[in-house]
Formats: structure tokens, sequence, C-alpha cells
């Protein structure tokens, strides 16, 4: 019985909600309380519900009219339900409604001080103030409060009487005792596929490429088969878009509206779909709160600069989770999964609007007991940190991923290592072991660990005898030190991987100062160079986008060498050349609309063609 | 005659916008182009609509009652602008609106490869992809084309004929030659009061208190009274709350439902009203930027925490600004002015959901040419900001400060010459004239000036030899250097307020961090020690919470013996009685809900009462 009152649209399983409208506001009357009731009746029934008006002041007779219209909705919702599992045909039925039109603050003294009261927004907060100093004003409060004839519901204890006590609800009944609101109480762990079995197949690091996000799409695709009654997939009407449409082998796009003809064919409506698809990021950011807080599990898909939008409704979920752990009697929910695709790095069409990393600043201003952020450099790494987010519970966790074509660095089993630990060298691309290194490369991001990795290559092709240390960053709180994230690094950590005064270039994904902001404490912060995202974009290729904003390859190249004070005299003819190929990789953008063809086709040099010593 | 085009809803000036409705997505239907045509109807009279359907496929019968329904919808509004005119009665009308429902991609191929093209999703963006490669495509495409019988419109050199040249508008009815596409070339200077005549009299500096917003409202005032027909404000149902309702004074409160009665005692509301209030920050947010891009001025003012409804929308906004900028055609428009106020420090009752000062880190991530951020410390510096910024052109500006009484500082003369600079040391504060510092206490904000100054107070009697300087910044940007922003201070200005090395504690009104991402490049920012709002809160007394995020006055004192290393072991016993103090007030606030007398009542010590030297 529990489970029909979950707002959920299919009347085989579940029930409407009931809508309450509000007359007043702080200090203006609301809309809807002063349309003509014609217009009123007209949009609560274009919105898709059978409105029922019950209006009065006088409390007798809105008792009798308010019970009748309960037992005539009542009626009605079970009729459709009844006959929704009866023919098994899932319908959209228009719910009853019940627009409850009665005075603000009801039963209030009709004025005060010759200020209407009752039925005006002089009732909101406190309807009569200064009763402490003012007798008359307390006399006015005292009639006002005898009306409620307290003789009758409590005795001379002052508890309430038998016939109020039988009233309440009693045992799991109780609104603050209900499952429902405490989600955790019925949430049941995932049944999950082995991400594993998903692999890209990679040779070797950077030798091939892949989509990031089509493998994800079929882990999720098997996610959904598994667990079909407890996990939605939420998308603003971008799943193909974001190459995760293997999710609709499993499931369709939920649809209870006009299906025609046509739809048949490629349309995957369907009245029990579990991919939720609205084009509209709060509408579905709450109906994914409202999934994870009554037990159940999700995953919503966002472009990057879209997320935004959520921006309010995320912090204050995150609020309300870290609260929640300090409440021992609420049970964990399942986190609340973000994934930012369609990034500011590959917006070729879509251009400046549509290029904002910033979701992630809005984040990390969040209890850092309740927040994580993974930036996956390829398709493995991001199946691996999606099955660690799926299994986690009472965390906002946000994984930044493209969803376009991108190099693919590790195979699943160090894609597994790599993503445990958070953050690390990839020695294949290092020239460092056994030295200090003259340099950290460091990266964050898909598309920023591309151009780290080519300017690596071209440093090293360039100077075979360059102590290069090459680090990828997957779990960005890494960065904070230990005592302000529980994710980050020891001190020593950091400073054995960062060391404490080589030259760091830092390529991230996002805007640069974010990285400053997290690890300005560090002791090798001072030669720490971040290079990201500065709003400068337009509709341009990848390779121009990340020129214009200077986190391409051959601006960290000429970056390394402005820092290693050894390069910086003997290096010139090198940074030269590497501006030379800038200025023509530009043009050739300008002219052609796209990238070289050596950019787009690059690939990691295997074996000993970097100089490795 | 232009004026009556800009959609506004009072139909003595104006007449009504044309709303669209579009039947796919890129990958589904519209919700509106599946429910029932009664249900649609039903909703769009809903919303106060008198809808009109034009229904149909065949394209000579879709001209013929597209025209015909376009005429009797520009004679309902003509009849009903007239009728308003001449009766001079702003009653809303229920304006028609146009309902095209035609196929998506209509004219195209109905099929293509067996699938549905015409009138179906597939026919978003690319409706024929693969023309290159395959003849059959590219001759399907050529048949489609030619259905619109280019031989009739262009002639043999490719140009259009007569007619269509004729039928398209000359001069300023093009539409992007219409001024109103390029509001900055009606915009019209603000006719402003002189702020100075709303000053807070200031005897002594930190003597008295006053509400900060409340001299802006008479402002405010006097700016909409001034300027009756190109300035609004704009408020999500707060201006009361906020302290501005003398705005009230020039204006009521828009509104075009019915009335009531009572309204006409203090409800406010009126036809004409140019303050705009809606519960619904984004509806006020796109109404002022609207309102800007059409030539006028305006100002929204919100509670701090919720203008992160509108994260999305300002960046928007600010990435439109920026490229303005680059178009020399484009005129200039009035700033974008957000008053943030109702702040994180004084949520009294209202708690942890209400503190979130994040919004100033989703700023400082767009151009700086286009952001302006200022934190005005008291009345008189508030007033000389707000008149800055409704003078500005061209920019974001995010005024923060907070509702309710404050210590007031500076005189306005003083007010004007200290946001002149924007960053300045407050010498009646200071101790270190003619030497250098031993520390710099920093703050930005109204409640961190409070409390950093009543922390000098406590450090200076406590140690009278002591060398403190008091650096208030009200314009943020000043942190950055100058390459970044172009408020940005010189390295030179910073070092010779901040030093090079004396310890710096800054007490910040936001987040840390955000202090450290403007200032990281700083000489001494190794010594900069800031603190801030971290995501600790309740229903807290105004000090409780200082405390709980280590902003208090005890805790900043505290910061400065632990880095003045003269102080550190001397100072132990002041230290402890800081503590002491500082647990008292913790245990006050937790037994009385309220603060102690003596910090609610604490005022800057006049003359040698600090130990001035």
């Amino acid at each position: 019985m529990a489970r029909e009152q979950v707002p959920e649209p299919d009347p085989r399983r579940r029930g409407p909600p009931d809508p309450v409208l509000n007359g007043y506001k702080i200090d203006n009357p609301t809309l809807l309380s002063r349309i003509p009731s014609d217009e009123l009746t007209q949009l609560l029934a274009g919105y898709g519900w059978t409105p029922f008006l019950v209006e009065g002041s006088e409390p007798e007779s809105m008792h009798q009219a308010m019970a009748a219209t309960l037992d005539r909705c009542v009626e009605l919702v079970r009729g459709a339900q009844a006959e929704a599992r009866r023919t098994g045909v899932a319908a959209r039925p228009r719910w009853p409604m019940i627009v409850l039109r009665a005075p603000k603050g009801w039963t209030a003294p009709a004025e005060l001080d010759g200020h209407a009261l009752e039925g005006s927004w002089r009732a909101h907060q406190v309807p009569i103030p200064g009763v402490k100093r003012d007798p008359a004003r307390l006399a006015l409060l005292e009639r006002w409060l005898r009306s409620y004839r307290p003789e009758e519901l409590f005795d001379a204890a002052g508890a309430p009487v038998a016939a109020v006590r039988e009233a309440a609800p009693r045992g799991p009944r109780r609104m603050g005792a209900s499952a429902r609101a405490n989600g955790g109480l019925l949430k049941k762990a995932l049944r999950l596929p082995d991400f594993r079995d998903y692999a890209v197949t990679v040779e070797s690091p950077g030798g091939s490429q892949a989509g990031n996000t089509g493998p994800l799409g079929a882990f999720l695709r098997d996610v959904l088969r598994a667990n079909d009654r407890n996990f939605r997939f939420f998308s603003p009407d971008e799943t193909t878009s974001n190459r995760l449409d293997a999710v609709y082998e499993a499931s369709g796009k939920l649809w209870l509206g006009a299906s025609l003809p046509e739809d048949a064919d490629g349309g995957r409506l369907a009245p029990d779909g579990r991919a939720v698809e609205v084009l509209s990021e709060h509408t579905l950011e709450g109906m994914l709160e409202g999934y994870l807080l009554t037990g159940r599990h999700g995953l919503l898909a966002s472009y990057e600069a879209f997320v935004h939008i959520i921006d309010s409704m995320f912090n204050q979920h995150a609020k309300w989770l870290s609260i929640c752990n300090r409440l021992s009697w609420r049970e964990e929910i399942a986190s609340l999964n973000l994934l930012v695709t369609s990034t500011v790095w590959r917006q070729d069409h879509n251009g400046f609007t549509h290029q904002d990393p910033g979701f992630l600043d809005v984040v990390v201003n969040k209890s850092a007991e309740v927040t994580r952020i993974y930036l996956p450099p390829d398709a493995n790494c991001l199946l691996s940190v999606a099955d660690h987010c799926l299994r986690s519970e009472n965390y906002v966790n946000v994984i930044v991923a493209d969803k376009q074509v991108h190099l693919q660095y590790l195979s699943m089993e160090a894609a597994v290592a790599h993503c445990a630990k958070g953050i690390g060298i990839w020695d294949w691309a290092s020239s460092d072991e056994g030295h200090d290194p003259d340099v950290v490369m460091a990266c964050a991001g898909d598309v920023a660990t591309l151009e780290a990795l080519a300017a690596t290559a071209m440093l090293r092709e360039a100077f075979p005898d360059l102590r290069l240390r090459f680090v990828n960053v997957v779990d960005l709180f890494k960065l904070q030190p230990e005592t302000e994230h529980p994710h980050g690094l020891s001190d020593r950590d950091f400073d054995s991987l960062f060391t404490g005064d080589a030259p760091i270039i830092f390529n991230f994904h996002g805007y640069p100062w974010l990285v400053h902001r997290l690890a300005y404490r560090r002791r090798n912060h001072p030669n720490l160079h971040v290079r990201g995202y500065k709003e400068k974009g337009s509709i341009n290729t990848p390779l121009e986008l990340a020129i214009e904003n200077q986190i391409d390859r051959f601006s960290l190249a000429m970056d390394v060498i402005d820092r290693v004070p050894r390069l910086l005299g003997p290096g010139a003819h090198a940074k030269e050349r590497f501006r030379n190929r800038q200025i023509q990789c530009r043009l050739h953008a300008q002219e052609y609309g796209i990238d070289p063809p050596d950019i787009v086709g690059w690939r990691w040099p295997a074996g000993d063609a970097v100089g490795r010593d």
C-alpha cells in the first residue's frame, strides 16, 4: 500500500500527489489566487489535472465540503488505478486535485488597528505583534486562541484528550516514522554488472581512440536491466547526443502522452520507460532528488555549460546531505550522480555559449564530506569511476567526461589502479624515474590530458635528456590537504609527487584558478603554473580553442621551456619551432575549418620514439 | 510607434509578444505537441492568452489560414489597445496568440530510407545526411530544394528577383537595424539625484549603527521618480524584507491582475508600478535583461543564497556582454545591477539553507572586462557604490550588502574617497603609521569588517605597542593583479598595502578560498591567512555563526597572536582571555538565543581608548 503514495505518473502503480496553492506570499498576493476562477480551472486542466475547488470561510461548511471533495477524489483515484491495473494500459490519467481557497490566517481577528488581518498578507509570519507589551493585543490574541476551545481539546493537566490522541496515526503511519520520509530504510543496493566487462581494449597507451561515454552507456544499459524497479537515468533530451543511447536497449523513454504511429519507428517512447527525458535540468534534478530520497538510485547526464542551471538545487541538496550526516536516525541514501558531458573543449559548432566548466567551482564550496569530483581521462577510467559512484552513499558525485572520441590511455587493469589512487604518475610518459624531475607535467580532464601528453612527446623529442614527470589527476580533491577533504593527499604524498621545488605545469579541464584554490597550501605552490579555460572561445576547431586558452600542446611545451632554467636559453630554437607550428595550425583551422591531420591523428609514440632513457 | 512593439503588460502602451511552439526537440516530441488539443487550449487560456490554432500541412491553405488568423489577431490587439487608451483603464487583456502546428521539416521528403522524415525528429539538424557521398541522396535533396521553385525566386545571376527584394523591409525596419535590437541606441542616461543627499551621519567611525539598505532605498525611490519611463526595480517579493520599501513612495508594484478592496490598504498594487515583484529570480532576471537590452536601466535585489538560481542566466549575459565589446556597431547598454542582500551572516531564523555567499565564485569566472564586485562596509559606501553602478555601462555589477542594522564607519566624504580607491587603510583603526606593521588586518564585507574591527580593538588594548594596519576592501577585484582585471592593483600598490612579509589576517564575507584565488600571485601570498564562510551554520545568533566559521573577533585576535612571532609567547595570556570570552559568548547564545549586550552594543572606542600611539 505504501508504494502507491509516491507520486509517479503510471496509474497502474501509482497515485497522484496533492498540490496546495497559497493565496499570499510574504508581501504580495500570489498570481494564481488573483486570476479569474475560470482561468485558474483552465490552467490546472491544461496542466493535466481535474481540479476541484473548495472555497469559503465558514469553518463548519468548509469542513463538510472538504471531506466530501476528498471522498470524491479518493474514489476517482481508486477508479483510475483499478481500471489501469485491470486493463494493464498505462494512459495518462487526469488526476483529481483540490484547490483550497480559504482566508490566509483563517480564524484570525478580522482586523488589527483598522487593517485587515484575516485574509491578508498581514497574517503572514507574526499576525499580532507586540503582545508582550500591549495588554489589549494580548487580550485579542487570547480571544482568538480561545476560539479553538482548548478546554475541549486538552485535559486539566494540559495533555490532549483521548479523542485527539486517537485521531493521530500510530507507528509507521506517523509522518516522521514513514519509511518514505527516510528513504535509506527502503534502499536496496544496486545489482551491478562487472564494469570491467565493458572495457575498451588498449594495446598501448595513447595508441588508439574510442568514445568515452559509449562504454558507459552499455554499462548503464545493464544497470537498468538488472535494477528495473529502483534505477533511473535522467537526461535533458541529450541521451543520444551524449552517446549514451545504449540505455535505450534496456529501456524506452518515459512517456504517457499521446503516441503517433511514427513513434513506433525509433521514437522509443514507453509508458514504463526508465530513461526520463525532459529538456529542463531543473525538473530532472528535482525528480532525481525525490527518487533518491525515497530510496532509489539514479544518474543525471547534462551538457557541462547547462548544469549551472541546477547550481542552486545542488547547493541545497548538498546542504541537506551534510546535515543528514549528523542525524543518527537518518539512513544513508544513494548518492546524487551527475555526469557532466558535452564539455567546454568540444563545442565545435556550438561555440562560446556552451563553454563553461564552472560548475566545479560551485561544488567545491560545499562540505567536503558530501562532495566528490572525478575527471576520468579515458573510457576505462570513466567506467571505473562510474561503478564507484553508483555504489556510494550520501555524496554528490560529479563526473566530468566528454562525449566525443578521445585517445585511450589505460587498460582496464591500469585504469582500476589509477582510479583507486585518484592521482598517479604515468611512468610510460615520464622520463624522470630514479631522478629528481626537471619539471612535472600534470593534467586533469580528457582533453587537458591529451594536450599535456602531446606536449610531453614534443619536449622529449626535442630534449632527450629532459627529466619530465607526467602526473594525471582523476580525483580532483586529491589536490587538497587531507585536513580539508577526506580524499586529500597528505603533504608527504603531495610533495613526493609534485616535488618541493620543480616547476609544475598543470593543464586543467576547468577554470585554472580552481587548482590554485585547492592547492594553495602546498609547499610547491609557488612553482605551480596552471592552464585552463579562461573565457576565450568561439566556434573553433578543438585545437584552435585549446590555443585560445593556452591549454594546447604548443603553449604547454613553451611553458616548460620558460620555466625549466636549463632550457630557457638552449631551448629557444625548439620554442621557436613550437610557436611556428602553433601559428600554422591556427592558420590551417581558419582556412579549412578543421585541424591538420597530424593533430587529429596524433598518437603517443610507441617505444623508443620518445627518447626513453 | 516603435515603443508599442516591446512586450509589456499594460495595454495602454504595449502590445503582446508572439509565442512560438515547437513540436519536436532534438530527439523527442515536445510535451505541448502531444497533449490533447482541448488541454493545450485550456493551458494557454489558463496562462492568460486567447489561443488560435493554425494546423495543417498543405502549404497554400496554411498560408491562407495563417494570414486570416494574423489579421484577426492584429484586429484584436488594436481593439484592446484602443479601448485601453480610450478609457485609460489598464486591465489585463487576454491577448491573442497563435499556435502554428505544421510538420517539423515541413516540405522535406516524407521518408528517408523507409523512416519518416517530414514531421519527425529526424528532420532536426541535418535532415538528409551523406549527400556528398551518395548520389541518390543528393538527388533527393535536389528534388526537395527544387520544390521551392528557385527559378522564380532568383534571376539568372543568382540574385533575388525584384518581387523578393521588394518584400524585404528597408532601413530601420530591417530586423538587424532595428534600434530595439541594439538598445544602446535608445538608451538615455539616468537622471540621478545626488547620492550624497541620502548620507547617514557618522560622527565618529564605528560609533553608531544604521540600516545599510534603508538609505539606498530612499535613493532608489528618487531614481524611480526622476526616471519614470526607463528605470525599474526588480525583487522576488522581498522589497520590504530587504528594507528597500522606500521605493514604494515613488511607485507601486506592477499588477494587472484582479484587485480586492483590501489591496487599497497598503497593498501597493498598481497597473503602472515600476517595482516588479515576482517570487521567481529567473523571471525577474529575464525581464531585467530584456529591459536593459532595449535601452532601459534597472536593479535586481535578491537574497544572497538564492541569487545562485540565476547563475546560468548571469553566465550567458556576461558572455553576451563580452562578445558585444568586440562589436563596434553595438552600442553600450546599461549594466546589469544585482544587489545581493539578506546575506549569509544575518540569517538568524532562516539558518543553514539561507547561507551561501558563493555567487561571487561564479562571477569571478567570467571575463574581467564585464564583471565588477563591490562589498561596501556601510550605508554611505553602499550609496556611493550604487551611484557608480547605475552610471556604468556593459557590466554586471554585483553589490553585496546586508539589510540589517550595522555599525557605520565612514562619513560620506570619507566613503566617496574610500570607494573611489576601492581598497584603503583605515588610519583611525590602525596603529602602524610611520612603521612597518607587525600584522595587516584586512576585511571585505559589512559583518567581516565589524568583526575585524572588534578584534583590532581587543588587540590594541591587550598589546598597546602592536603595530597593526587595518585595510578594508570595497572593490574585490583590487586584489587581482592589474594584468588580470582592469581594477587590479599593481604589485607595487599591493605590496605597499599588504607588505612583503607581514602576516595578513583577511576576514572575508564569502568563501575564504576566493581571496586566495584572486591574490595567489602576490608576493606576500604565503603569509595571507583568510577567514570566511565554510558551510558551518544553523539557526544561530550572529556571533555564534561567526564563531562557527571563525570569522569572529575572538578567532581573529587569536589568529594574530598565533602569526605575529613576538606575540606568540607573551600573548598567551591574552589569547586565553579571548578564548574564555568566546566560550562565554557561545554559552550565552545557547542559553538566551541572543548575543550578550556588550557584543550587540559594541562600538569602536573613541579617541585614546584604543591606545593610539
